[in-house]
């Protein structure tokens, strides 16, 4: 795919329930601190890659984004990119409108007037969370990609952008009317998360983790995966790799050191394993996460 | 795919621009005998195996039909499947409302009353034709097709049907327009295929058709491959097999007379490449032609 950097507003094409959306596919990380969005809930998507959101006054303080997953956060929460970096990757992005009503809102879609309702409530009501998505919705993501990339002048391509936005608000209603459900259920992933926190700079065991969790050692890998979307052995890493940001963003001390403190057998392996996941190495991420800018790739 | 036998009508789910609808995938031939639809135009799409339509008052008879194109037949025009005679295949259809006025008809859609009218005025004036489609209409139909007959309850369904239904109409809208201006151009097909016609129960041959449409026989055969979506030997192939379903249907002689007037070198043979081509064999196609049932496969 060539290089693309989107961004359309609603409006622009007799959309109103559509505040901005967007897409780009950097192959470098960018800056994006702290922001929030009055107009409605922000939508995200990862078609390629990985990254995340940091959310300023959430239990869970970071939305996991792995490709392949949809995230949301909520009207007016402060968010940022991992330690103010988003990095390379493949994003998607929009923001449903919440504040017009809805008679305006489902204009230029196949919505009655109930249904727009109904999607911005589930929206709303699923707070900030991330939900596995299916490959149906992958492609029309695409299709909607190449529909707003579209330069050729085909007298369909408002339409078209119109009718797949709708597609896809519409899936999202789908995958988080799920999500909310099972959310409210028990506390496992929370009981999960901390015992994983607790182990960082050392081991995790999954039968300690179980145990902390009152299940059984398989019932554990098996719900982990399920509510997740990773294995125990996936989130602890970028757990530890996510702290290994934190600290190269905050505090002056050497990468080898960093690298120690969280476990990993030398700062070569600990360069190695970060690339790998993030794109980039700890010293390009440090100059970027302290206002630096990062040569194209 | 479980059995399918889909039919409904857009009025059902709030959207009046879809006349009427379906699907089936049968693994039987049915009688279709002449009718029309004063409602609007017809589209149909075979997404798998083969069948066509005849039109009463067309020069081309036929609309030709492999899996993978989409016919369409204008309001009011007389048609029946060939020789009244619907063949096994996967079968999805919908009839455009070219009545109701446009205002009325944007209701449900992502379209402004005046994409409507853009539509049914593309579509009308295409003519009676078939274009081959792209691989993204096919999978919007399958997704239709599925959620038409989703029936867990899912909340959404209704606007999913007009989401996808309006995705499908505008597509259709691309490819005849495309189509129309390329109809227009010149009389290629129409000297092709009265070549062809005339050859019924001899051979062919590619550089007497050549000379006939005043190209050369590598223009002939590619510019034939894409006006018609076959190769000049599928097509010749085609012509011979229709004209034997008229002469089975039609006419009280016996099958290795027919065999032997369109040029097959025995009656076996005839009988292996009819059966191959329409999924049943002549003396079947011949009791259900003349109004008789079809044992089930």
């Amino acid at each position: 795919m060539r290089k693309l950097h989107i961004m359309v507003h609603g409006t622009d094409f007799g959309f109103p329930l559509l505040y901005a959306g967007g897409f780009h596919n950097r192959t470098t990380a960018i800056r994006l601190g702290t922001h929030s969005h009055g107009e409605g809930v922000e939508l995200t998507y990862v078609l390629k890659g990985n990254t995340g959101w940091q959310l300023e006054d959430d239990a869970r303080s970071l939305l996991l984004q792995p490709g392949g997953t949809l995230s949301m956060v909520q009207p007016n929460v402060p968010h940022c990119g991992e330690q103010n970096v988003i990095r390379p990757c493949w994003l998607f992005w929009f923001i449903v409108d919440c504040r017009i009503d809805a008679e305006k809102a489902a204009t230029g879609t196949p919505f009655s007037v109930r249904e727009v309702m109904n999607l911005r409530e589930i929206l709303q009501k699923a707070g900030n969370c991330t939900v596995p998505v299916d490959s149906h919705f992958a492609f029309y993501v695409h299709r909607l990609i190449a529909a707003l990339s579209d330069t050729s002048g085909n007298p369909w391509k408002e339409a078209e952008v119109r009718n797949l936005f709708s597609l896809v608000m519409m899936n999202c209603a789908r995958f988080f009317s799920a999500n909310s459900n099972r959310l409210d259920k028990d506390d496992f992933a929370r009981r999960a998360a901390a015992y994983m926190q607790g182990r960082i700079g050392k081991r995790y065991r999954v039968g300690e983790a179980a145990r902390e969790c009152r299940v059984s050692p398989t019932a554990f890998c098996k719900r982990f995966k399920r509510e997740t979307g990773q294995t125990p052995a996936d989130y602890f890493q970028r757990l530890r790799l996510t702290e290994a940001c934190r600290q190269i963003a905050r505090e002056r001390i050497s990468l080898t050191e960093i690298a120690y403190r969280l476990g990993f057998s030398s700062s070569q392996h600990f360069s190695r394993v970060f690339k790998q996941y993030f794109g980039l190495s700890p010293r390009e991420y440090r100059r970027i996460a302290l206002g630096g800018t990062q040569k194209q790739s």
